[in-house]
């Protein structure tokens, strides 16, 4: 079992310290990553200091040198004093077998009968939560400080991006429904985050063990992993024995908001038999989960019985295991998903924990075949059906998206989304832009996910390498989250999220002056950076050459064109105009 | 030193057979690889056979075991007996120092003075020679015999693409300039291929060893990787010692034209000494390599004395290393660039070889902040006066590109190209869409890469994971070429080129079906595919399992789905249509 720090990464970045920004409305303090730089040598030998980058950190606790972590008491609370809700809500007792005797829990928050608590409800009648101060200096990572780094050209797409993101454009937003703040009033332990697409992109990593595969500890260390390397949420998609403990575990020490697919725990409690599955089972399931403290629930409502059949011409039929388990449950009974029929009280349910419903798309295309058909577009007609009932209950709602779609048929993807969904936040997973490639699934989704994230998508799920393989481990956990990092940012600058670009500049100011070790510290993955450049130059003497092993010395284009730059500015007169 | 097959990978892939297409006009024979894939049962446990599929292939002699490999003596002669140019060439005696023993190279074969023996100078006589014949066959990867897999609404953004390729189709294209048949007459051992808008998107490797690491052996292995994965052509970018001995390796045992920047050798020619390179040592250096059998040229005529000024407010300046030479010499020198002054006699001179002109891209930007400013586009005017200027000489012509832009600059470098260059072939190194993740730029650069092919960019040089850190090994070359034929595929899935999907179609057939060893031979990577799955279910048992270990026997939902389709099948009447 886990002790102390033993099995659990929490070493600082390099060159990184971590700095809060504290709240101008509430009592709050908001995390990020400063990246100091070395200074800058000029031609005539000055010093130039060089400011430090300020970028947006999901690590949480885990990169604080000054926080003790130990999995086996969990992370410190941050939203202990935020109790603006505390007059609608109450405290239930947890039922003693799903008690957890490690972390003492033993109550659980829930809101009272019919009062609103989501951070919708709050933001349909214009007041502005800690939350929402929170997300907002979060998104702004200090851009609003300076305003030095503008977006060069961007195209947007129809996104309306603020220059500042102030708290009042957070709530409208949410309001609108064009953006969520997952936020389960029992994961105190979360730093708020906002998802939406005028927002930055933001990825999801999913992990959870299989029956197969994985312990407690290592989905723990693969969670830390995941935020580590700049998840801004985590799904625990466990399947196997001890799924309330694991979530448990994973729960009490994550930073991140924590989503699930409630209905997998539902089939384990009833040993695996689909047709057994009904309404009351999957409603303690949700209460089970609520409790705990899941920000957001995938709910498979909108694949109605009347979809299954468009499926069957399908080359990969439904991929979606959420998917494949109602409509099995909907063909064996010859019925209407029950997830349809009880939509209204779902909703009910989850508004008492402000826990935000993802709708699936239990029919999402397993191949570039099946991709835009009938029963895909169909059953998102079905979600924003269902969006707009969720809205009633001020539920905050998320759209899944595909999946597998070649390249030229993404858009296709969000503007129906668009048209039909209330500019809910659209959630896709990748996509996968080709089928031939496994083992290297993370590239063939990025490529795709790049593109949806520019035109509108405003949460990327995560594609590790293992996808169609096996159960990832930790370094799948890490490829994956780096590259989706990679995939959102470059959507975000397509899109022009002000500020966004100064990391980039930095690494260009840093490379254009072989300062090596700032390389590495602006790198999305410093410890790879670093290693690849080590393989063929380890001396630390080779952490200030003006040259590396790719070219060598002599044909180092830099070096050369460093040293062009002084002769050219001398000379810039001389030279004729065209 | 290398001997026999010891160090040079060989094995076949898997389930896979070379199968040669006898031409119709000329005796040729056109490699492909047919991969053949085992039965289907279905529901009622008929035994279904599945038609083998047949793929592009440029892995050369290696992966046919009919073929003894000896890098000792070269590839076998592939060209031999297409002598059509015969009574317009004529052997000349390569220079004694310059001679291979091991290969034993006294003579090569040159134009006589003032004919044109170019492809694109039969092109233009209507001629169809052996060389557009095989590459038609090649295109069409036997498409045109059952026209099968139709391609699903593509968007050729402009490109023409016809439905089966044509030696006429060829000839044409080569004509117009829109297509080169990069084929040195002196590389005899090369199996002809086309880059060109209205064919498959092509992809390059650059190999070649820096002064700091890497050696001839390496270097042949690394090359043998490329073709083995997919790359359609390599540039050999040594610019160590021993860059002649090396590159004349190469060439003997390369089945794929092989490109260089002759301006690498002729600055060690001077020593390293900018100052001292002159159109007498770039001339002799061209003769020298053109003699050996280097199919296309890069030279960065296009970066002209006066365009250097407009790098100064760069913040990465000039990162090509031949434009860094370039730049250095003009303004050392105060003159226009010898390249640009004796452009007329370059072309004149590679026209007798037949070897096309790469025209750099000397002032490409080296970061995102750099893109698509004066400096690259002024020289991509220029780029665009040259191609008119090489055609008067027949010379098949491409056109190189950026670098790193932003993904929503992209289409704007291709817009551009096809504006100024009239429709030569456009051929981008990545582009790289984010600097802050060195160690992944073969994922920044496969975002830019695949969606700049959908565009229209005839070929991709490949990024691999250590661009920016140091020199590749043959991992990073595999791993580079890999990322690249992704993005290749999915830009000619997008485009809509013919057929092209039937591996992604018969991959999907097979995942649903559990074909698990089906899936690894139609895999880019079979060898990685097979790892991954087996890293969790290595027992042969598992190699027919309806699971894999990501989600467990319980939750596959291609299980379930396979299960549902039987079942909806038979009550497919009875469910209401929507």
């Amino acid at each position: 079992m886990l002790e102390g720090n033993d099995k659990i990464t929490t070493r600082p970045f390099p060159q990184s310290q971590k700095v809060y920004i504290k709240g101008e409305q509430f009592d709050i303090k908001v995390p990020m990553r400063q990246i100091n730089l070395s200074d800058t040598i000029d031609d005539e030998e000055n010093v130039i200091k060089n400011d430090p980058v300020t970028v947006y950190d999901t690590s949480g606790p885990y990169t604080d040198p000054e926080v003790f972590i130990d999995p086996l008491k969990g992370l410190p609370i941050v939203k202990e004093g935020w109790r603006y809700q505390k007059e609608h809500l109450m405290t239930v007792d947890i039922p003693k077998p799903l008690q957890s005797d490690i972390f003492k829990r033993e109550k659980a928050l829930v809101a009272k009968e019919e009062h609103p608590i989501t951070q919708r409800f709050y933001a349909s009648q214009g007041i502005i939560t800690p939350e929402m101060e929170y997300v907002a200096i979060r998104e702004n990572c200090l851009y609003n400080k300076d305003k030095k780094t503008k977006s060069l050209h961007p195209d947007p797409m129809g996104a309306n991006i603020p220059e500042v993101v102030t708290p009042e454009f957070v709530c409208q937003e949410v309001a609108a429904g064009r953006a969520i703040i997952p936020s389960n009033i029992n994961h105190p332990e979360m730093e708020p985050m906002i998802i939406g697409r005028n927002f930055r992109v933001k990825i999801n990593a999913n992990i959870g063990n299989s029956a197969l595969s994985s312990s407690i500890e290592e989905e723990v260390e693969k969670a830390v992993w995941a935020f580590r390397w700049g998840a801004d949420t985590i799904m625990d998609l466990s399947t196997g024995k001890n799924i309330h403990q694991t979530r448990e575990w994973i729960l009490r020490n994550s930073p991140v908001p924590v989503g699930t697919v409630p209905l997998y725990q539902a089939l384990e409690k009833v040993h695996g038999n689909v047709a057994d599955l009904s309404w009351e089972v999957f409603k303690e399931t949700l209460i089970e989960q609520a409790q705990q403290g899941v920000s957001y629930f995938t709910i498979h409502a909108g694949l109605r019985w009347q979809h299954v059949p468009f499926t069957i011409k399908r080359k990969t039929g439904i991929v979606s295991r959420g998917g494949a388990i109602m409509a099995n449950w909907c063909t064996t009974h010859k019925r209407e998903s029950f997830l349809y029929t009880h939509f209204d009280e779902i909703c009910k349910l989850m508004a008492r924990y402000d826990v935000a419903i993802s709708l699936g798309d239990g029919l999402r295309p397993g191949s570039i075949y099946d991709a835009n058909d009938k029963a895909q577009f169909k059953e998102l007609e079905t979600l924003g059906e269902l969006t707009k009932m969720a809205s009633k209950h001020h539920l905050q709602v998320i759209i899944e998206g595909p999946g597998h779609v070649p390249l030229h048929r993404i858009k296709e993807n969000m503007d129906k989304e668009l048209e039909h969904c209330y500019e809910a936040p659209f959630y896709t997973l990748g996509p996968i832009t080709t089928d031939i490639a496994p083992g290297y699934d993370h590239i063939t989704s990025a490529i795709g996910a790049a593109n949806i994230g520019w035109y509108g998508t405003a949460m990327l799920c995560y594609v590790t390498p293992k996808e169609h393989l096996g159960l990832p481990n930790k370094q799948d956990v890490r490829e994956g989250v780096i590259t989706y990092k990679i995939a959102a940012h470059v959507a975000d600058i397509a899109k022009g999220i002000p500020g966004v670009e100064s990391r980039d500049h930095a690494m260009s100011d840093a490379r254009f002056e072989f300062r090596w070790k700032d390389q590495f510290a602006l790198s999305l993955d410093p410890e790879k950076a670093m290693e690849f450049h080590d393989a063929t130059l380890p001396d630390e003497g080779h952490k200030t050459s003006h040259f590396c092993s790719m070219c060598g010395e002599h044909f180092c284009s830099m070096k050369a064109s460093k040293a062009l730059h002084k002769k050219t500015k001398e000379t810039e007169e001389e030279t004729v105009e065209i």
